[in-house]
């Protein structure tokens, strides 16, 4: 007998069919004797409208009226799937953020947990009674309702796992777990039987979609074993665990790309003390995040900085810094959105030398020209032209040895 | 400067550009320098879908998760206001059920309300901020969501309008106040400038669908001036008071008809001490509700009685007395769905005589049997077949005077 957290997605619960199959689902887990909190997302495309009627309503809204209106989505998927369960005669009840409560800060629209009551839970659930728990919300010390931003239920799931010590968090999505890389690209992907939460984050943090990376945060923080797998098919998924548990590591375990980011440079800075500073306090004080940054060796005391920022912002980050062409005296800013990053993953790399030079020879031999270039105990990083995105998987899908047999 | 509560159904607030239209009715009375909280139903459509999906996940529903799901209707209808207000430059917040909070008991599905604590609705009014409330809902001492059943936004309006003691309680909805009948059906109808509570009642019990027949007993209970009026057009509706306020009373205000109600006769019956409560048990037994009774005069020691009941309950009415029949010791039961109440409603009835003879005699005169009669101090109401309902309606308004000049 365990305790377990079940998490099901926006296309898992769409509509009243595939609820039914939810709680089928669910009612296999209390059959097998284990104790169940199941979290669930909005029916997919019932977030989207809210949000839209919202930006209709007023274009600068107050994040508290958001929260309200596009909270509703989890709550009525709460109810539904609880109904759901007790049409199978399995004992279960919905609840909701406030009710709980799942205390936040006050950031309405992307509010992070800091504490979630679970005695009442843990009384039920020790009863026998499932608990169906609307994602994505919480309370703020307002008490009004907060949200935790786009695919804020994966976090939901995982801090309640965290919050009931569950033995596990079981994630089901719309596929079957996470892969080496995307396999809508490389055909040879193979799905991962195990991942660490350090490779996980980097994959989530460098483009992988599959699991929000705050999730992925805090599964690693306190070491909540957290499976992703798919909700229509009955197989399992990828573990997401501490490295002790991984018995064979590979050296690398996956490969990211992410097309959102955009490159900008600047050329021929002065090169003096607080420049780098100069160029991005502005993009702070316009809320602009910047990713990957590299600065040239000076040359007769100008040099050129390169850095990149998310895609959508990068009209507002060119209009930042020409604003201060003067002040911070670069001859000229190159925009260029044609840009792909790409990322090699693995916990092996800290005790493999080779790693970045492998990735460096593969790319050139496709003749694919590295544009900037950062790494991280656990991962490397390159900038690459978007046209060259399939190439490079593909190429280094098989060059670090990941392909399919 | 006054109170006010405003309160806007479903057609009222059906899609984006109405609510924006709402939020300019209610910037209006916020302009001429009123304290206004707005109470708001769901989307019209969006309860009906709420209950069709709950209806699908579990035949005989959990009421708690019921209320759950389908309470996020106002949900969203009260952040949207709330937010088209703000777009105004209006400052405004929503508030749900469970934050003000509205407390009622745990009656799931049709709660009632016991209190509402307006202290800080009220603070934060006196500083210039429209409190936008999601009508139909509360708190119950289980901590869970309630609603308070059809129509039940009426009766949040009315309830806070009493508690935050409002000058007036404005009902926004498709109509434009209280008609003398259904103008649907005679031509000739006018809308009344004024109408009694008591009145009001009647006409909301006999079937005249404008107000929720609860809120109508609020306000009588505690003297809250309630106007029923269009949302759609800017002119006075329909104001609901105290009898002191009308001057001119008519001797009949208004006719109410309910197609809604069927007949059973139950023939030779035998005519002895306990033979009523021994047919009314098994009604009660199956929470089926008994509108008009009439017991005929005996006739060797049998006689026939005859009683309606709702037409939805007709099929299981029956079916509850023939697995009696040899009990009750009734010769013949005969059902009928083919019938409609008219009922003659007005507080000058009770210093009038004649009014009743006036009903009997138009019907007769147009040839239309009476099969049931029963009265109250200001109201009459008679049973007769339903393809009388148009003749009878338009003789009795023509007869009481009623016609629109």
């Amino acid at each position: 007998m365990a305790r377990l957290v079940l998490k099901f997605g926006g296309t898992s619960v769409a509509d009243m069919e595939r609820i039914r199959n939810v709680a089928l689902r669910v009612k296999r887990e209390v059959d097998a004797g284990h104790e169940v909190a199941v979290v669930v997302s909005a029916m997919s495309g019932v977030t989207n409208q809210l949000v839209a009627w919202v930006t209709e309503a007023c274009r600068l809204h107050d994040a508290r009226e958001y929260d309200t209106v596009v909270a509703s989505g989890e709550q009525v998927t709460a109810g539904l799937l609880a109904l759901a369960l007790q049409n199978l005669g399995v004992n279960a009840r919905s609840w909701l953020g406030w009710q709980i409560p799942v205390m936040t800060d006050d950031t309405h629209g992307k509010a992070r947990i800091e504490d979630i009551d679970t005695r009442v839970l843990i009384e039920r659930m020790a009863q026998g009674q499932v608990a169906v728990v609307a994602g994505f919300q919480g309370l703020g010390s307002d008490k009004r309702i907060t949200t935790l931003g786009r695919g804020g239920s994966d976090t939901s799931a995982v801090a309640l796992a965290a919050a009931l010590k569950a033995e596990r968090c079981d994630i089901f999505t719309d596929v079957d777990g996470v892969y080496t890389t995307d396999p809508r690209i490389v055909a040879k992907a193979r799905k991962l039987d195990k991942i660490t939460y350090e490779e996980m984050l980097e994959m989530a943090s460098q483009g992988a979609k599959v699991l929000q990376t705050r999730s992925v945060e805090l599964a690693m923080k306190y070491r909540v074993r957290t499976q992703v797998l798919s909700s229509f098919e009955d197989k399992p998924g990828t573990l997401v665990v501490d490295e002790d548990e991984i018995v064979e590591k590979e050296i690398v375990s996956g490969i990211a790309y992410n097309r959102d980011e955009a490159k900008i440079t600047l050329q021929s800075v002065a090169d003096r003390p607080g420049v780098a500073a100069a160029i991005f306090g502005p993009l702070t004080d316009a809320a602009i995040n910047v990713d990957m940054i590299v600065q040239n060796v000076s040359a007769e005391g100008h040099t050129d900085i390169t850095f990149t920022v998310a895609k959508a912002d990068l009209d507002r980050a060119v209009a930042a810094l020409r604003g201060k062409q003067k002040e911070l005296g670069f001859k000229a800013l190159l925009p260029d959105p044609g840009v792909v990053k790409v990322s090699v993953i693995g916990v092996g790399m800290r005790s493999h030398a080779g790693v970045a030079q492998l990735m460096f020879k593969t790319l050139a031999e496709k003749g694919i020209n590295i544009q900037v270039i950062t790494t991280s105990e656990i991962k490397v990083s390159v900038l690459v032209a978007e046209e060259y995105t399939e190439l490079a998987l593909r190429a280094l899908h098989t060059a670090y040895g990941l392909d399919a047999a």
